[in-house]
This record gives structure tokens, C-alpha cells and sequence, in this order.
């Protein structure tokens, strides 16, 4: 059996979005949009899960617009606002971002170089979070845009959100914060009605939902221009027919969530501690990433020196242990993760690191065998 | 019971397709980028159901790449491709489109003007084809992409692709050809390998498959700027965690057609012509559109003057029969469908018009009540 422990990369479908999802599929099959009775079943569906995700979310539903996924949510949020502000000002602007951002924030945030943006990348501390001050130190007058996730994919850490976009409106200031919150959503209490978060992607198959179904949340009087045009579905948002039972799935795994998301991520939370502490415990010279700063509650991201950590990958997976070295590394090439770059690790320590991501699946029997799995794993990819 | 006659729109999951997916959901549902085993199952599904893909549209598995819909799947080819070219050749260019093309598709086009293309679109004829001398006509030597979809999805009408690919490629013009198949695939039988285009959207909801899951045909040697950026998959070309239960779906819709395809486009052209049989004798007042022209053997597409569709969709409706008017209108506002006026037609025509589209689920049984409801909802919306 699989001890899986690689929920940042994504979840088992909860059994009540797997059923949601296939009731969809069998009895809301028609297309929301068409105006006949097959159609306008489809739709409710569609509308009863808005609501459900902008409750767990603390948004309103009008807020939710969904996506095909965390990436297209990304790629519309941050090219929807800055193309928006373009049209609006008349010119391209100055764009702040983390340096450690995911990927699909990361690439279409570099992309609008091409539309004449400039970008200031700023750096996390050696604890793997961004300071309002340097933030703020980032600014400038044309600044309109400001890209900051909510808990870093990696490492876990949870960024200082709530200042940063605090002074992002300070003193006359308007500038746009986007907040990638897809690691954060469930696993962390997100209340955006409470945050001065502007736009905010999540991910269904980050807690249980669907693969193929995200959505962006889209503060109400924010202003973003579509990615994906076409039949005027969303608000005339995101263009395209709306996935259905991926978004009932999405739904109802928003609807767990809520209901059980305080006990889950206690749960969680203990058997991450109980594996850190299995973890130090067998081997001495591990460095937990992050050990004091707030972390996601079900994240362990530590460095095992003079180990590569796609070797410990593979070495775990024949012990059936599933984690993921600290980059996604789809391409089997070993290469640092930016993340721990951007953190000011060395490249080495870059290399010789895992993720071990903890999640509904996990049971306390699970610590000790995976622990010690880790220690001899680590031992034989040391020597 | 409804009888169900919108299949352009949307098609109930083929049995098969809902089997893949929920087996994919419950036993592959581990992230196919993951090195570890559960991610190499994810990703064995994912690379099974390229297979299937492929072997239905006569493409090279590798040429197929999946994306979240036939909306995301048009954008990126239209953009893509452009700005590919705008990239190779230092400046933007020009581009011939038809006037009716799909709503995702003309307004991916429409945005290209923002980024410095020039468009001509052509108009088809009375009979809803774009001649290729009329092509052939709007072209310029600055012309380097021409968009041209396989189906009309409106009004069924079959474009002369091939004639049309060949005069792109002749005397030395090098001109990409974009053609949207999405209303092709499964209802005509297509074939990319003897086909001279280089880049056509395909999706899985109007073939029996899950929403929330298309691809992008890429001719080997086409190229195309990905739309969305992140984490290298899809050969790069399409970031984001791939749908594996929607992907395993589609799979194994096309796997059905690839079986059934002939049978079945037999059994639903034969039902088709029965409607249009049964209909013209019930209401010598209407008028078939493309009568005497190649159409999808589903489509039969009409006008009924002095009736307006939306009106007789929502009377249908309560005959429990699902159509839809020639536009998809989902806002409830009655716009005149553009394919119409395009094709010449009057407004009054344009907002006069039913599109009834057949599929799996419908039987012999359905012709006549049909027939009969539809007359009698014309007679009621005509008084």
C-alpha cells in the first residue's frame, strides 16, 4: 500500500465530489447556457456549487468565476488585471511580485514583459516569507499591480497578506493585489471578505475536488479582462461551456470542507508534527525548512544534506512512500528549486530537499513506517 | 420524457465515457507530473487516452494536446499560432477568417487586431460555404494565417477544408490554416493525417465525453505560442495538472466512435432526414437552410417566419422537446444568429430559425411527436 504524502501536488477525490461529480454527469449533462429545461437543470447545478465555494472562500457568489484550473485561473488573474489597468491608464505599469510565486504565477507574470510591463521580483527571507517592508521598498509611483501568494507551494510558509495589502491601499495607493491562494485554500482558514486580497485563484483538486475546474476569485468592482472569450458564460468572464460535474465535484468538496475543515486540518496538523519530530529524531543532520515561521499545517519541507532529493524520491517510491522532491520535476532533469534559491539556500541545499504534504488519507500507524523508510532511504542516497 | 435534440450543444456522457472517467478519478487520481507510482498510473492514463484521441482524428499521439475545453482549445490555437508568427517575423500580419466562425473562435480572432493584425473575413455564400476562390481573394502577400472551421455548428454546413488547404500551401504561400473540427468530430469522419491543416480544436462534451476536457491538434512542424505557462506539461505547450478523469473520458469517447462511428453516423442521418421529412409536411412554410448542401448528417437547421425561435424553444420546452435557436443565447436577449446574416439571410430570418441537432439518445419513435409539437408550437408563436 501507498503511504501517500504528496497533497500539495493534489488529492484523492473526497467520496462526496466523486459522487457529485458522477450525479452531475448523469442527470446535469446539458449544457447550462441552452435555455431549455436539460440546460436550465445544468445551470442549477452550477449555481448551487458557486455558492458552496464562495461560502467555504468567504466571498459572494457573484465573486467566484470558474476556470478550467489553477493554471488558467493564474493566467487570468494576472493577465486579466494588468491588461485591464493598461487599458485603463493608457500605458503598461509596474508589476511587484514574490520571487518564489508557483510556476503558472511566475510565467505569466514574466510574460507581460512582452506587453511593455516592468517587474520587480522581491525576495523572501532566509525563513521563506516576504516582508511588508520589502514590499513597500519595491514600489513605485506607476506600480499597479502587486502579486503576492497567500502559502508558498514548496516550503508552506504563509505570507504576510493581510499588511501587504493593507499598505497597498495606504495613502492614497491603489494598487491591485493578486494572491495565488490555491496551496492555502482548506488547508489554511481563507476568509477573503476579510482580506484586501483583489483576485485570488483556487483549485478544486487541491481539497478533494475535481482535476480540470478552478476559479478566480474576482473581488466585487475589481476590474479584469477575460483570457478565454466566446459564448458570454461567467459574466462574460471565461468564455466556454462550463465543465459541469467538475464544478458540482468542486462544490461539494468546498461544502466538506467547511463542515469538517477545523477538525481535518487539526488532524492534520498533529500527524505533520508527529512526522517532524519522527523525522529529527532518526536523523540528526535533516533541516526542517521554515521550523519557526507559520506554516501550512499539513506541509514538512526540510533539506537532507548530501542527498539528492530525486534520488530519495525514487528510492521512497519503491518503499511505496510517495513525496515530491522540492520542485515539481516533471522532466526527471534534476534541477534546483527556485523556491529555495530565491530563499537564499545554496544550490546543494536546493537539490537536497522533500516535500511531504500531509492530508486526509493519513493515519498516526502511517509516522513510524515512513519515518523510518526516510532514515534508511537517506542513508543509502547519502553514501 | 425530453426528447433531446440539441446535441450540437452538448451531448449526454456515452456510458463508457462515465466509466473511464470515474475509474480514472478513483484509481489514477494522483498527479501525472509526480514521479512516484501513483503518478505514473496517472500519467499512463493520460498517455492511453492520447492514443485513442489520435487513432479517432488520424493524428500522431504526440500531436494532440489535451486542454480544458473547446473554448481554451481555440483561443490557444488562434493566438498561439499568431503570435508564433508575429514572433518569427518581426511584425504581425495579416489574417482571413470566415465571417461565421464559432463565438470562441471569431473573438480570439477579433482580439488579434489589438495586437497589430489586419483581418478580412470572407463571407460564405447563400448556401453557408466559404468558396475558396473567395479565400483565394482576400488574400495578401503579408498573409500568413487563415481560419476556416470544418462544420458551420449553426447550420451544419461542411467547408471545402481540403480545396481550401491546398491553395494556402500553393506558388510558394506557406499560410497556416486553423480550422475549428469541433463540430466535426465523431459527426463526419475526419482524418488530420490527409487533411492540409496545421492546427484544429476538437473537444470531448459534443462526442460523448466529460465537459472540462478538449485538445489541440498541432501538425507536426506547426507552431504555436503556448496560451498557458507553469510547469512544462503537455510538451510545454499547455501548462496545468492534466484532467485525468476527463482526459480518460475522452478517451474512451473516442474509442466508441472509432468502433460505432459509421454505424452510428448511418442510424442519426437517416433519423435526421426523417425529422426534415416529417417537418416539411407538417409546415410547408419552412424553410431548410442549406438544403441542397454537404451538412453534418445531424444538423437540420430552419426558418419559420413570422415565428421567433427563442419563442418556439421555450414553447418546445414545455413539450418537453430540447432545441435550440439558431444562436446560443444565453443571456435571454433575442440577437439575430450572426452565421445567418453572414450567409445574407434577413434579421427577420436570422431570429426565425430552430436548429435541431440529433444524437445517440435519439430513436424512430421521437420523429413523429416531434414533428407534431413543432408544428403546433409554430402555429401558437406565429398567431
Amino acid at each position: 500500500m501507498t503511504h501517500y504524502l504528496d497533497h500539495n501536488a493534489t488529492t484523492r477525490l473526497l467520496p462526496e465530489a466523486l459522487e457529485a461529480m458522477t450525479r452531475a454527469a448523469e442527470k446535469a449533462w446539458a449544457n447550462p447556457s441552452s435555455l431549455h429545461a436539460p440546460g436550465r437543470a445544468a445551470r442549477a447545478v452550477v449555481e448551487t456549487a458557486r455558492e458552496q465555494v464562495a461560502e467555504l472562500t468567504g466571498a459572494a457568489p457573484h465573486e467566484i468565476v470558474f476556470t478550467g484550473g489553477g493554471t488558467e485561473a493564474c493566467a487570468f488573474g494576472v493577465l486579466g488585471a494588468a491588461r485591464s489597468l493598461t487599458a485603463s491608464r493608457g500605458r503598461p505599469g509596474h508589476i511587484v511580485a514574490t520571487a518564489f510565486e508557483h510556476s503558472a504565477v511566475k510565467s505569466a507574470v514574466a510574460s507581460l514583459e512582452g506587453e511593455g510591463w516592468e517587474i520587480t521580483w522581491v525576495k523572501p527571507d532566509a525563513d521563506g516569507v516576504v516582508h511588508p517592508n520589502a514590499v513597500e521598498a519595491a514600489l513605485r509611483a506607476d506600480t499597479s499591480l502587486c502579486v503576492v501568494m497567500a502559502a508558498q507551494n514548496e516550503v508552506g510558509t504563509l505570507q504576510p497578506i493581510a499588511e501587504i495589502g493593507a499598505l497597498l491601499k495606504q495613502g492614497g495607493r491603489d494598487i491591485v493585489l493578486f494572491s495565488d491562494m490555491i496551496q492555502s485554500l482548506g488547508k489554511s482558514l481563507v476568509n477573503l471578505a476579510a482580506l484586501p486580497v483583489d483576485l485570488a485563484p483556487i483549485v478544486a483538486h487541491k481539497i478533494g475536488g475535481p482535476k480540470g475546474t478552478g476559479a478566480l476569485y474576482v473581488r466585487k468592482g475589481a476590474r479584469v479582462e477575460p483570457l478565454l472569450r466566446g459564448g458570454g458564460q461567467e459574466r462574460a468572464l471565461r468564455g466556454g461551456t462550463e465543465n459541469v460535474p467538475g464544478i458540482a465535484g468542486f462544490g461539494a468538496a468546498a461544502a466538506w470542507w467547511r463542515r469538517h475543515g477545523d477538525a481535518e486540518r487539526g488532524r492534520v496538523a498533529a500527524l505533520r508534527d508527529a512526522l517532524q519530530g519522527a523525522l529529527s529524531e532518526r536523523i540528526p543532520d535533516m533541516r526542517v525548512t521554515a521550523e519557526k515561521t507559520p506554516r501550512l499545517g499539513n506541509t514538512l519541507h526540510a533539506t537532507f544534506p548530501g542527498a539528492r532529493g530525486d534520488v530519495m524520491v525514487m528510492a521512497l517510491d519503491l518503499r511505496g512512500i510517495a513525496v515530491s522532491a522540492g520542485s515539481a520535476c516533471a522532466s526527471g532533469s534534476v534541477k534546483p528549486s527556485e523556491a529555495l534559491l530565491a530563499m537564499g539556500r545554496s544550490p546543494e541545499d536546493a537539490v537536497s530537499s522533500l516535500r511531504f504534504s500531509l492530508g486526509f488519507g493519513n493515519m498516526a500507524e502511517e509516522i513510524a513506517p515512513v519515518a523510518d523508510a526516510v532514515a534508511s532511504a537517506y542513508a543509502a542516497a547519502r553514501a
